[in-house]
C-alpha cells in the first residue's frame, strides 16, 4: 500500500509520501515514493507514485532516458527540456501509456494489477507551483484552489481531516501539520502505510528555500503530534454533549437506587 | 452507497445505518437498511444490509418465508424458531448463498455486482447481545471485545474515529455519540452516505428498554454534533505545535521586515 498527498496553497506546494511497499502481508519493504524529477534554479519538479512499483519505476526510467519525439529525429523529449508543466505531465502520461503497453500488458496476462498513479508538483521559471494527478490511463487532472489537495493510494482514512483542515490560504507550517495528521489516521488504520515519510515544501516565494525532509519512524515531532492528537480527539469527544434521547444509563442508575 | 456500524459493548449493542441508496449519481433514493428480524420478549434480532439492494431484499424475503429443512419435511426454518444466534446467522448465510445461486448468477451474467453483506445483532432468551458480520459468500464472523465494532459499506472514512473512540467498557450514550461522529465523517466525504439514519440501542440489562430512533436530515442534535465537532477539530489542530523544522514563514517575515 501507499499514501501520498499534495497540497497546493497560496503560499506554496506541500507533498508528503510514505515509503512502505508490500506484496502481500508477508513481504514488506521500504521504497522512496517521492522522486526528484528536476531540481535546478529554473525548474523544480517532484513526483509521488503509488500502485505497482515495477510500473512506476519503469515509467521513471523511461522519463530519465527521454521519450522519442513524434517525428523521430533522434532528439529525446525529457522533463529537463519540456517547455511547461503542462508538457511535463503530458510527457509523464505518455510514459505511463508506453509502460501500459509493455509491462501492463504482461501483468494483465498474469491477472496482476498494473494500476499506477502519480502526483506531480513543481514549477518552471518564475511561475507559481502547479500540482497534477496522473491516472493509470495516462490522463491527468490539475489541482485547483476550490479543492486544494490531491491524494493517491490509501486515500480514504486520511481524507476527512484534509476535507476539514486544508484551505488554500493557510500558512505552510499549518498545512504540513494537517498533512501529518492525515498520515497519522491512514497509518493507524492501514498497516500498509508507514513511516519513514518524505516531505517536500516548495514556497511560492522563490526566494524562500525549498525544504525536503525525511520523517523517520522515531521522529520526535511526529510522535508528539500523534499522541497529542489522540488526547485532543478524546477531549473533543467528551466536550460534545451526549444524545438527549439516550436516557438508558440514567434510568438504570435510578432503578438501581430504587432497588437498593 | 451505504454505511452501517455495529458496536458491541459491555453495556449493550448499538447499530446505526444510513438510508441512502443509489444506482449511479443520477438515481438516489432512500431505503431502510436497518431491519427488524424479530422483536418479541424472548428474541430481538436486527440486521443492517449493504451492497445490492435487490440481493438483500431477496435474502430478507426468503428469511421471512422460511428456509426448507435439510430433510424437506415441509417445516420451514425461520429466524423465529432458530434455537441460537449462531443458528440465526447460519440461516441468513444460507439464504445469501441461495440468492447468490439465483439473482447473483443472473447479475454476474450481466456483469453487475451482486455483492451483499449484513450486520446481524441481537439476542435470544437471557443471553447477552451478540453481533455478527455476514459476507457475500454467506460466511460470517462474530464481533469480539478486543475490537468491539464491525462496519459494512463505505467503511474507511468513518473508521479512524471508531478505532480511537470505541472501547468495550464505555457508556452507551458515549458510544452512540462516537458512532454519529463516524457517520459525520463518512457523510462529509461520500455523498452516497446520508441521513436519515436509523439507530438501535439494545442494553445488556434486559430490564432497560430497547431504543430505536430515526435521525432525520434536520435532526437538531446531529446538526449540533456535526458543527461542534468541526469547531473542536479546528481548535485541536491549532493546539498542536507546528513542525519545528518549518521556519519558512518566519524567514519570509524577517526578510520582509529587513527589506521594508
Amino acid at each position: 500500500m501507499t499514501y501520498c498527498i499534495g497540497l497546493l496553497l497560496d503560499l506554496g506546494l506541500v507533498m508528503i509520501a510514505d515509503t512502505r511497499t508490500n506484496a502481500g502481508v508477508d513481504n514488506f519493504s521500504s521504497h522512496r515514493k517521492l522522486h526528484t524529477l528536476a531540481n535546478g534554479p529554473e525548474r523544480q519538479i517532484f513526483a509521488c507514485t503509488s500502485g505497482s512499483l515495477s510500473m512506476s519505476q519503469n515509467v521513471l526510467d523511461l522519463l530519465d532516458e527521454g521519450l522519442p519525439i513524434a517525428e523521430d529525429d533522434g532528439i529525446k523529449r525529457t522533463i529537463a527540456t519540456a517547455p511547461s508543466m503542462f508538457r511535463v505531465v503530458q510527457l509523464i502520461g505518455e510514459a505511463v501509456q508506453d509502460v501500459n503497453r509493455t509491462v501492463g500488458k504482461a501483468l494483465a496476462e498474469s491477472d496482476l494489477s498494473s494500476s499506477v498513479s502519480f502526483l506531480v508538483g513543481g514549477r518552471i521559471g518564475g511561475e507559481r507551483p502547479h500540482l497534477y494527478q496522473i491516472y493509470s490511463a495516462g490522463n491527468y487532472i490539475e489541482c485547483s484552489p476550490e479543492s486544494p489537495f490531491l491524494q493517491i493510494g490509501e486515500t480514504k482514512y486520511g481524507k476527512p481531516i484534509l476535507d476539514r483542515g486544508i484551505r488554500a490560504g493557510m500558512p505552510l507550517s499549518e498545512a504540513v501539520k494537517v498533512g501529518f495528521l492525515s498520515f497519522d489516521s491512514a497509518m493507524r488504520s492501514n498497516l500498509g502505510v508507514a513511516r519513514p515519510l518524505d516531505l517536500l515544501v516548495m514556497p511560492t516565494d522563490r526566494e524562500a528555500p525549498l525544504l525536503t525532509r525525511r520523517i523517520e519512524a522515531d521522529d520526535e515531532y511526529f510522535n508528539l503530534l500523534s499522541l497529542r492528537w489522540s488526547e485532543l480527539l478524546h477531549e473533543a469527544t467528551e466536550l460534545i454533549p451526549n444524545p438527549p434521547f439516550m436516557r438508558i444509563e440514567g434510568e438504570r442508575a435510578i432503578r438501581a437506587v430504587e432497588k437498593g
